[in-house]
């Protein structure tokens, strides 16, 4: 009877994943082409490449299930796994939500509102695009971008040669697309799940605030009127519908004024989610693995309010966050490197003035008083 | 900066010890007899007997800091260590908590009230202690027993033969203590926490129920008058103030009527606080580890009311569980055998009579009414 779950990708999305599983009674197995990925402090790890069919057949041989750390392994890969073991999230929601071009045109199709786009092959339809849809505008890869790697804002008009010479070598591998810039007010997320039987659950949308295109800070739950809250949700559950989804996403949005506009969606567990071990009845982690098992989700309510704190590069000094009340500390076992997501921390409290204070004073203690600045805010407001 | 933390006993306490750490980017290191103990799928295991000096000695070497998970570690195989790297709690207080007779002493020197008790060498002795306390009373060995075993309860005149024979022969061994019965009301445990520099913490005091001398049920917050909680923690305080003790322990304690009258002291995370990795800011498992790296301690603060039902012998089916709004799963990866722990589940609710039908639910479901039934009483009172 013990069930042995397959994660492709061995980062700490995956080592969260089996710190939330083992109480299940879970065994895991990873499959990463990195020998020192973290979660394999945690847990088996086959290292190979993700389009190692052998090594994808092997690893199909071991497991019960398997599902994603890693959202940009090779949609044939995904399928080859499919055709041996079940495979949660799908491996067509996984390509749609793989390419910017897709899962925008399906937004688009299920009229969740977004900023205009457009596929890109050419410098000459990148000018005649960035004509149309205005100044400022970002170019991006439709494939493999992440933490805002592969994109390029463009500024004016002479920026388009500029991004052309950036991103133009990318037209054939990743394919690109040219997104309207929105002024946005907010970001915020619905980090949400859906089981095998259609049972749909959401987190309270959360706010987020980034830092050259890596997240810095989540707050839950967000700043956000009623109608807005419950327009957010309706719109991941319509995507996740639509697309037969299993297990937890996230659909990132920006508000403006009244106006939600769609960004993406991420076919796995979530940065923005991470707040949910500490803050909510039942972690994203725990109800990913709930949702592709078939077993029944968990509550998602929250209790109080949230905030995470990404540690990018290197970990700081935990102290300052241990002795904050409803302090919390998480270190991925990382080697430090720049610009690498290495940990978080999360401070949860019933109480919105309190966790402000509480940010600033971890803020004031870490020299980081521009990362909490903004979450401290919100929660004064 | 990454920091290993050896743990002597690989079961499921030391599981619970690795997942509460792994977020703190510790390290882990077991020592077992067993090949199998549980927590060895999670952390790298060593596997010798507890007195096996050269394993003691290589194990040493991989680790900053020595923890329990089994307090009967023989006392020199923690003085061995000590001399090679920090243990905690120390072994001192290890030796105290592993006798009856000495933990006993100790309370009383200490003003703790308790029954009465007596060391016994003979048969003699025996019987004219019982002449002294009267029926019902209790024969324990004084060291290694645990979950009840080497215990014989006397009822009457004839049961001093009986014991003597089931028990006698451990004189040399063991050891025997005597101690009066305690026709108590209510169980209760006070789980607790103190740091290397003196702090002291205490969860809410949490109420027990025994089966066969085996903790099956508990519930945080115990039905106790605020006096009564307030001197279960003073006793503890005093207790691991004197001990010197630094790390997680348990006092387990019988009320009756208006009184309170300590049993035995656990030096290590306990079977009564595992309510506490839902239940509270902080668990039992994460606030011993804080304690024994000199971190600060985290809060020990409650939300609303917790259950947590043990597993005993084979794991029921997880369902009923984690249906139940606040439903927590915990299977800790062993092997069915008659009368070993091998999970349980905790369930949260911030209000008393939802959590008393949520109980009778899962009672009902499991066909458990008998062991869900006392705390539900409790929960409607
Ligand atoms: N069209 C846009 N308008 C304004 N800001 C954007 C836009 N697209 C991206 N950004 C900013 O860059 C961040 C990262 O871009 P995103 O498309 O989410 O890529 P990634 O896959 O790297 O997360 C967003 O969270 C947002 O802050
Ligand atoms: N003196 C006593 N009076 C009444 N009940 C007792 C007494 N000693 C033990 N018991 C019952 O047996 C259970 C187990 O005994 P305990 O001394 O705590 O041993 P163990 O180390 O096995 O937990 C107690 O929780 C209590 O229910
Ligand atoms: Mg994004
Ligand atoms: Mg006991």
């Amino acid at each position: 009877m013990t069930r042995t779950v397959g994660i492709l990708g061995g980062g700490q999305l995956a080592r969260m994943m089996v710190l939330a599983g083992a109480p299940q009674g879970l065994r895991f197995e990873l499959f990463d082409p990195a020998a020192d990925a973290c979660a394999g402090q945690l847990a088996p790890l086959q290292v190979a490449a993700f389009d190692d069919e052998a090594a994808l057949a092997a690893f199909a041989a071991k497991v019960d299930v398997v599902t994603f750390d890693f959202e940009n392994v090779p949609a044939h890969s995904a399928r080859f796994l499919a055709e041996r073991v079940p495979v949660y999230p799908n491996p067509d929601a996984l390509a749609v939500a793989q390419d910017r071009l897709s899962e925008k045109t399906l937004f688009r199709e299920l009229g969740i509102p977004l900023p205009p786009f457009a596929d890109i092959r050419s410098r000459d339809e990148l000018a005649a695009r960035v004509g149309e849809f205005g100044l400022p505008c970002i170019l991006k890869t439709r494939r493999l971008g992440y933490d805002g790697k592969g994109q390029f804002r463009l500024r004016r008009e002479a920026d388009i040669d500029a991004a052309w010479t950036a991103l133009g070598a990318q037209v054939e591998r990743t394919g690109l697309i040219l997104e309207g810039f929105v002024a946005f007010d907010r970001e915020v997320s619905v980090v949400a799940v859906r089981g095998r039987d259609g049972e749909f659950r959401a987190w309270p949308v959360t706010g987020n605030w980034h830092v050259d295109g890596v997240l810095s800070v989540s707050l839950a739950p967000a700043v956000l009127s009623p109608a807005q809250q419950q327009a957010a949700i309706g719109y991941a559950r319509t995507l996740a519908e639509r697309l037969d989804y299993v297990g937890v996403f996230a659909l990132e949005l920006f508000c403006r004024g009244d106006e939600l506009l769609a960004n993406e969606m991420a076919p796995r567990v979530h940065n923005s989610g991470h707040w949910t071990i500490e803050g909510s009845e039942t972690s994203q982690f725990e109800n990913h693995l709930r949702a592709v098992l078939g077993l029944p989700l968990g509550d998602t309510r929250m209790l109080g309010h949230a905030c995470m704190l990404n540690w990018i590069g290197a970990m700081p000094d935990a102290t300052a966050v241990l002795a904050q009340p409803g302090g919390h500390w998480h270190d991925y076992g990382k080697q430090p490197r720049d610009g690498r997501k290495v940990g978080h921390a999360t401070l949860r409290n019933d109480d919105a003035a309190a966790l402000a204070a509480g940010l600033e004073a971890v803020g004031k203690q870490l020299d980081r008083g521009d990362q909490v600045a903004p979450a401290a805010d919100a929660l004064r407001a």
